[in-house]
Parts: C-alpha cells; structure tokens; sequence
C-alpha cells in the first residue's frame, strides 16, 4: 500500500505579473492566477485523485489556489488547515523591489546567490517597515521571520511535515499541500533527497497538480512525482529554465 | 467581559434566483450572492469585528460565502472547521422542486406548512433519487437525512454548538459561523429563546453579519444580536414579509 501526496503550487500572482519580489507580502492571485488554479482543480476530478484534507500556507495566494481547484474538484468540503510554516520563503529586504532593479543594483552573482543558494538569505528586513509582517496579527504564533534561504524554510517546514502532514498519510488520507514555489521545493528536496546543488535546478510550474505515492513504510516516494498534465509541466519547466538563459 | 459571535447567512445561490427547493443540493452562489459575500466582509471589516475562527457547512454557498467576506476582511487565514450539523435544513422529497408548481400542487396551507412550521418536515426524498445526498462522500460520518424540519436542525445543530463553537467563544475568540437562513435561525431560536410558533416570523437577511454579544457564564445575549448594516437588514427583512403577503 502507498500514501498519496499532491503538491500544488499556486498561480501567477498580481506581483509576478509586476516582477516584484513577493515573499510573504500577501498579494492575490491575477486572473490569470484564478484560471490556473481552477484548471488545477479540474485536472485532480478528471484523474480521480480526490484529496481528502488540505493543508495551506497564510498566504492569500495559496489559500485561494485551494480553494478555486478543491470548488472544483467538488472538494471543497474537506478539512482545511493552515500554517505559516507552508509560506513561500521570506525575501527580507528584497521584499516588494523590482526585480530588474535589483540585478541591475547589485549585479547578477548576488543576485543569483539570492534566487538560487540554498544557504545565503537576502538582508534581512527592516522591522516596521512597509513590505515587513512582523505585526500582522497572523503570525503572533510564529517567531519572528525577518529574511529566510531555502534552507531556512526547509528547517521550518520540516516540523509541520512530521506534525501535521504525516498523521493524515498515515490514517489513509489523500493530502493535499497548496503552496509555494519554494516551501515546496523545500518539501521536494526531502521527499527526493535532491542534493543543496541540485536543488537549486529544480523549478516546479503553478498551477498543476504533482502527484506523489509514498511508501507506507518509509513515506518516501515509491517513484517520481508525476504531474497530472505532464506535457504542460514540461513545458513551464522548459520556460523558466530558458528565462534563466537570457 | 463578553464573547463575540458574528452570524452569516450566505448570499443569493443559483437557485434561489431560479425559485427552486435547494435544502442539501449543492448549488453554487449567484453573481449577486458573490457580491453580497464580498461585502459581507467589508461589513466586518470596518466595523473592526475580525473572526478569529470560522465554523460553516459543508454546502458551497456557506463555503464560499465565508471564503470571500474572509479575504475581504483580510481574515482568510483563521482556522476554518466545518460540519453537515451547520448545513441548511434538508427539504425532503422538495428538494430540486419548483416553488411556485409546488404550491399549485398542495395548496397554500400545506405548502406554508412545509415551509414554516416548527415541527412538520416534508415527505422524505427517495434514496438514490436525483437530489438526494445519501450517496454523497462528504456526508460519510453522518447519519442518512431524507428530510427535516426547524426542530430536526435544531436538534442536529446544537451537538455541534456545544462541542465546537462554545470552546472557541469560552476560549475568547471572535466566533464567525457562516451558514443557511434555517440552520442560522435554529440558533438565533436557541439563542434568544424563541417560541416554536414566533420562531415562523423570524428572518435572517443575506451577507449582512449579525453580531452578538454573549455573556460568559449563560452564553446568552446581553442584548440583542445586531446587524453591522442595519437599514440594509431592515429593508430585506420588510421584503420578505412582504413577500408573503403576495
């Protein structure tokens, strides 16, 4: 027997659109977004894969994805939880910036070290500042996030996945994690065991259900995660790997 | 010191605009309901009444509706619970039905009879029938409906306010239960001690949050439950009764 895991990441958000460094700003889904996450939906009814819980970051842009794919997978009725631990990494000071205007200011090897090391965390953000969370009312449980590297939400994922994630695989459950470009490359690195190298070559596309089957035993995948529209994650993941190239 | 306890019924669904018998089939908000939702949420929102927790049904229109007044008051991220015990009343062997063929078909008394009396349900739907749930996952832990009246839902209803919603108000939080004209006016009839026979007067307008505050050793209103737009309930509510007089 295997435990069924599907990661969604959410759509394109009205920053992506923008090309500003998101992190843990709390922007909507664009239209665009919307569309994405309903299709997402539509792909879990079509290949039977009915999640049975959900788990969510605090962040709108998740929390919408699953609700607009679970409305219709017709799934909407299943338990929700959610936590900050599922956030997207936060970006520090480079939260709310342009992007462009980021390279062109500190170069592309900072740069790059940013978006892709898997230890080195931007400057960390100036408390009370405009683009900081350290006073929304939804972390007054969490510690004080200021700047986060992959590995930093890796280690603070972790606990919310043997917590939180393991019990529903372990009562049979078919979970659903609707999150982030990186807290699911987080997640993915461990399930995988991808190298801190590698990692940094992994893209996972929005909008497209990855489907995982784990071992009962060790609830390591039994194979690869299989994208429910293989052509089209191919494709996304083709597209951003060519970004990288200009 | 008090508790809070905001009461949302959902907006205008796809049938109501229609003028058929919903109960427990799962028909998606209007447009309109949509807008009433939205603005639900902007109600709580400036009156600085944030839910800290949301109970609803397991019906879409109760879904959605709390989903989007909750992104409206930036709240999405509350903890969300849900259960068939806060669903609408189940309307039997009328569900599906056409409001107006109905009442040509039994006459007014019994008509009015189905619809407003305390204690009288409807014939029971068919199993297996086209609008019935008895096969539908969502209900798995519950026991079979085939149709209820005001006391069954009551009586379905209140297990769950004393098992959930209490611990969250004992617990200080700002309780937000969003749900059904009939599921909402069981607890209004619990609530505020209503007699069988006025509890047949009582309306709940759409979208517009109704605010209680409870004492904390009855758990009973202090005064009267309040609407955040009280000219706007006023108004629904005189429509209704208007309605009736047709």
């Amino acid at each position: 027997m295997t435990y069924t895991l599907v990661l969604l990441r959410h759509g394109e958000s009205e920053w992506n659109a923008k090309n500003l460094f998101t992190g843990w700003v709390d922007v909507a889904l664009s239209e665009k977004g919307v569309e994405e996450a309903k299709r997402g939906g539509k792909l879990l009814r079509d290949a039977g894969v009915l999640p049975d819980v959900v788990h969510t970051s605090l962040l709108r842009r998740a929390m919408n994805t699953a609700h607009l794919a679970l409305d219709a997978a017709d799934r909407l009725w299943i338990p929700v939880k959610r936590s900050w631990r599922l956030n997207e990494r936060h970006y520090g000071a480079l939260q709310g910036k342009d992007k462009a205007q980021t390279l062109a200011e500190f170069g592309e090897e900072q740069f790059m070290l940013w978006r892709r090391s898997y230890d080195v965390p931007p400057p960390a953000i100036e408390v009370g500042s405009e683009f900081s969370q350290d006073a929304d009312p939804r972390y007054a449980d969490a510690p004080q996030v200021l700047t986060e590297c992959l590995k930093d939400v890796l280690e603070r994922a972790l606990p919310y996945w043997d917590a939180e994630i393991v019990p529903d695989l372990k009562a049979g459950k078919t979970v659903l994690v609707a999150a982030h470009g990186n807290s699911l490359r987080a997640i993915v690195k461990y399930l995988d065991g991808i190298s801190d190298e590698d990692i940094a070559g992994l893209n996972i596309p929005t909008g497209i259900p990855l489907v995982y089957e784990l071992d009962e035993e060790t609830l390591k995948p039994v194979k690869p995660g299989q994208y429910l529209d293989p052509d089209a994650a191919a494709e996304a993941i083709k597209a951003v790997a060519n970004q990288g190239k200009k």
